[in-house]
């Protein structure tokens, strides 16, 4: 065991110095948590590292990513001495932080603090979640634990405590948070910035807190976890450790970002009296993996697929269900259950609250809901609240904190669910650095929003989305959707729905929008589409999402009294666009120069497409939401008037 | 008293039904809480609302702004009938959120949830900074009390949380929270979403915390106050109370956001026994208002007067540093003290840890510091951390919560404070809500980003920033600078130090950066200017920050290997130079069609300037910077390379 660790600890540091570049002191300290955590508690398959019913681990302190690569290499994954040896370097398989999709047996992307223990929430609800819809009588399909590593910083940041509220308030009691307490974080003891007491902040949020006073007091680890395992609430451990253990700096900040150098390594291998050279890992160590992680997971691995075959008999409906998940398919016909309509006129939130409603009886993995605002963004699961006397519940109260929805949402996606959020597009802005791992992990979380644009109206310039859809356009890999009608509405929740590998927002208004167009889906797809055309057009009015409606009257005002030919595109999706080919481009907007881009909010992403940009480069005003329309200018008549003024 | 109360929310139900729009849930709730915290707590002048020492009052819990209008109103503040009229119309001064700078006696623009009660921590601690620096023997000059109304919702949000863990660490204990509890949140009961113990929440992070059981009790709430008042912590007070208390939807979300409409006033009249009309305010009313809150205000405001005098006379010099605090002045004389250099090479964040530590000894008013960074960024105030002991300590150690950081700051700067934050560039995306509300009051909020670019490295893509200047740049009344060398740095802080209705951010490296130009100050704020010139120039690298020494270089080898001529422009702020007139505009980039934007981020924001954009619209690489900088493209010889080949 001790050879292990040790192992773990200098394959860690021999990592760093290699890179000259990575973070020590939580390697040192907090080697023996992890060792104890994989050998004798968490369950997963390093050669099914995908396995569904695996435990998972987030390691929310994402900078200790050599001492999860050391362990996973230990604990049989397909991560190579070679990959160690790479750590930190370009396009290797063990980047600086850990990277969902990248490395095999990371759970998840971390590294901006705070995210790991939010989406580790959200695993551990959709694990509840899945476990209540599919579980039959002793065919317990779906039953595993959600583990994390965080460290203090993780514990400063709220959106962890928005999430650990909800997973109080929640009892998810098969999450187990390790906390790796040093007392130190990177600009000295966390004295300089906190003296709160954990345990009781925690404690009233219904978490259960167990305290292991000694570093490396294995045996109390142990018993704390088997703890937390029989527990009807979250458990939170705190686990006391010294950061750069070992080291003449331990217990220092000095030893948390910096690689402590090929000397001090040496001092501390004769120390230790570990007497292996660098990079080298003894047969043994290999074996103690083998015998304990290993062999445990490959069992239970085993097992459940002779349970899933059993279970494949005796509810065949049911498994169809579930291998649907675990594949990430959604088996809808979306085109005769949500046909395209002639006329429909109503705000588009209602027609996604709609939406919702209909497409979630047809399939379980759909879960979600509103950041207390279920009301106004229709943004609502059914089967009820998720609540603990309502696991199959598929709507989440998330409370007011967008930021902890979002991150949760990508914590459910992670395991497989259709899980999708609601919120009032300005509160875009307290979910961005979620929506951001949901990008660079390359999963199809939903983000709803609605009350797109400053004709929210009277709640005024505070709760008037300007900049948001350029901000989240300038990101990569989302995608960023303004339907601009109810048809529309529902090809964009389609391709959500049907997403695998990016995210998506879809914008919505609070004010009702005629839906005089209908498409189908593969005009949809391709991000924009000409919705009106005139022979000889010497213009071109493209708009998103409200203001398509407003275009085409405005167009229709310039053909019938001034005998001028305005064609009108419809573009909900920049980024859809902007994957077609130059031919397509060309065709729907042939000309920059006569390109007239119209929407409500910021002009910056429109120079792309258009010389000229109609947009609102200044904050909302508070006012009926008509007239501050018409205030920014965005009526058909004040449209008109600005295209002759040009 | 009853009458006031009740006048107050006759009014709040009058306007929200004239304007058919509007939050009367609070009103009725929370009229008496605010009544007894004007009347008898609150100190503050209505003839001169922008007093230096009165009492602040955050109404964190912004929709009740009719609720806080209505009592402006009676307290003597420039708020005519006709303005509570006009409530939530548009352009007029009484809005739908609160708008600091808009309306007087309003301390801070609120509605987004959170952000008051994390403005009013970095108000009290601002108040404690400035008492400690100012106040000499009995003439305690700053002496006042932070006041906050929140709701359940505030207490959601993960920045408040932040905050509070700040406000308890740093025993601010002028800071009183009144927290409006009346279980009810906007998609229900709040137990839905929560159901944790707030007292124990809050002792746990060193707060006092007091219940007042009773709604109406305002005996106990006076009690809880003058306890508050007295103590060495910060204090809570849970002030039980009726959502709507009156109506027949009482203690129901109905009462939440929706108006109650005429006839249900009508009825809760004749319950009251309320015998005035609409819009109606008996003369006894403003009497009582005059007997306590303009009277109360009105003494001590003349005699601050008279102890101000007293304070200029005594102690002149700090007399006149305390005057420039007041009246948003800094006399400094950059040019002397940061002359321009002729050959600096560092990393851009190096420069401004030497300009904050050199130019706060010239001014009282520079505070900040970073979210548990500081060694990264250098973004550290002198004078040693603010603490208990050392209340002029000029470095705050905010922990690792940026949210509030960026909060905390504009709480700061509220109280006329040149407050900066340091963090890593990506870390702005949890900050993005509170530099939002910056932006919307108009005041100087400094915002200093370090690690700026993908050339940030092996931390790899959660740290590197890619779509983050585009963010800010979409974002109406913020200047983002990326200054090119050090003396843009000199340049960019001085404009962000003087700067009185916009608040700054300044995007710094990590990397060196040679610093071989120089420009005067009458350049820099004209937004961009050219660094290299030729006779004939066939094109333009418009570029940003560590990009400009790499467009020098490619123009260098592009002129002496190929004879090929490019202008070279450097635009650290693209918001000061689209304030300048067509004609420089012009001079600096005569066309489009020949510049070529270089900048390490998304391409977004440069369509404006620039057909060809030279950027990066993927997430970044973990490597080593100077790797992962060639990776995308970004040397010198790669940038020639794209050249010849357009």
């Amino acid at each position: 065991m001790e050879k292990s660790i040790n192992t773990i600890k200098f394959l860690g540091l021999d990592m760093i110095n290699k890179a000259n570049s990575g973070h020590p002191g939580i390697v040192l300290g907090a080697a023996g948590t992890v060792y104890e955590l994989f050998t004798k508690h968490l369950n997963a398959n390093p050669k099914a590292p995908d396995w569904f019913n695996r435990d998972r681990f987030f390691l929310a302190a994402g900078h200790g990513s050599a001492l999860l690569y050391a362990t996973l290499h230990l604990a049989g994954y397909d991560i190579k001495i070679e990959d160690l040896k790479e750590f930190r370097q370009l396009n290797s398989l063990t980047p600086g932080h850990p990277e969902y999709g990248h490395t095999p047996g990371v759970d998840s992307t971390t590294g901006p603090l705070g995210q790991g223990i939010a989406m580790a929430v959200g695993n551990a609800l959709a694990e509840s979640y899945l476990a209540a819809n599919f579980n039959r009588e002793s065919l317990s399909i779906i039953n595993h634990f959600t583990y994390v590593l965080c460290g203090d910083g993780d514990l400063q940041e709220g959106v962890a405590m928005e999430a650990m509220a909800i997973a109080g308030r929640l009892r998810l009691n098969k999450l187990i948070v390790l906390f790796d307490s040093n007392d130190i974080q990177l600009d000295g003891p966390t004295h300089l910035a906190t003296d709160e007491n954990i345990k009781q902040k925690v404690e009233a949020m219904n978490w259960n807190y167990h305290l292991v006073k000694e570093p490396n007091d294995l045996v109390s680890l142990d018993k704390a976890i088997e703890m937390a395992k029989q527990s009807d609430k979250p458990s939170f451990i705190e686990v006391k450790s010294i950061i750069g253990e070992g080291t003449k700096n331990a217990g220092t900040s000095k030893t948390h970002g910096a690689p402590i150098g090929k000397e001090e390594t040496e001092l501390l291998r004769q120390k230790l009296k570990f007497a292996n050279r660098e990079f080298e890992v003894c047969q043994e160590v290999y074996e103690d993996f083998k015998a304990s992680f290993i062999r445990r997971g490959s069992i239970l691995f085993e097992r459940w697929q002779v349970l899933l075959k059993a279970y494949a008999t005796r509810f065949p409906k049911e498994h169809i269900e579930l291998m649907a998940i675990i594949n990430n398919e959604i088996d809808i016909d979306f085109e005769n259950i949500i046909p395209q309509e002639d006329s429909v006129d109503e705000a588009t939130r209602v027609t996604i609250g709609k939406l919702i409603t209909k497409l979630s009886s047809y399939s379980k993995a759909m879960i979600g809901g509103s950041a207390d605002l279920t009301s106004s963004t229709k943004v609502k699961g059914i089967n009820g609240d998720f609540d603990v006397d309502n696991r199959m519940g598929r709507n989440i109260n998330f409370g007011v904190r967008e930021h902890a929805m979002a991150a949760i949402v990508n914590g459910m996606v992670l395991h497989n669910l259709k899980a999708f959020s609601g919120g009032f597009f300005i509160f875009s802005d307290y979910m961005k650095p979620a929506i951001r791992i949901a990008a660079l992990m390359d999963i199809p979380s939903l983000f709803i929003f609605t009350h797109d644009s400053v004709a929210v109206g009277e709640d005024g310039p505070t709760h008037q989305p300007i900049e948001q859809l350029s901000m989240f356009r300038a990101m990569p890999n989302i995608n960023v959707m303004r339907p601009g009608n109810a048809n529309e509405v529902k090809h964009a929740f389609k391709y959500a729905l049907t997403a695998k590998t990016t995210p998506n927002i879809i914008a919505l208004t609070r004010q009702n929008i005629k839906a005089n167009y209908k498409l189908d889906y593969q005009q949809f797809v391709k991000g924009a589409f000409v919705v009106n055309d005139e022979e000889n057009f010497e213009a071109i009015f493209l708009a998103t999402g409200s203001e398509v409606e407003m275009a085409l009257v405005a167009a229709k005002i310039l053909k019938h009294d001034y005998n001028r030919n305005i064609r009108v595109v419809s573009m909900p999706s920049q980024e859809l666009f902007l994957k077609q080919d130059k031919e397509y481009q060309n065709k729907i907007l042939p000309d920059k120069n006569i390109t007239i881009a119209v929407e409500m909010g910021s002009s910056m992403s429109w120079y792309r497409f258009a010389d000229t940009v109609y947009g609102i480069d200044e904050f909302g005003r508070s006012g009926k939401g008509e007239e501050v329309q018409e205030y920014f200018g965005f009526t058909p008549e004040k449209l008109v008037k600005f295209f002759l003024s040009l």
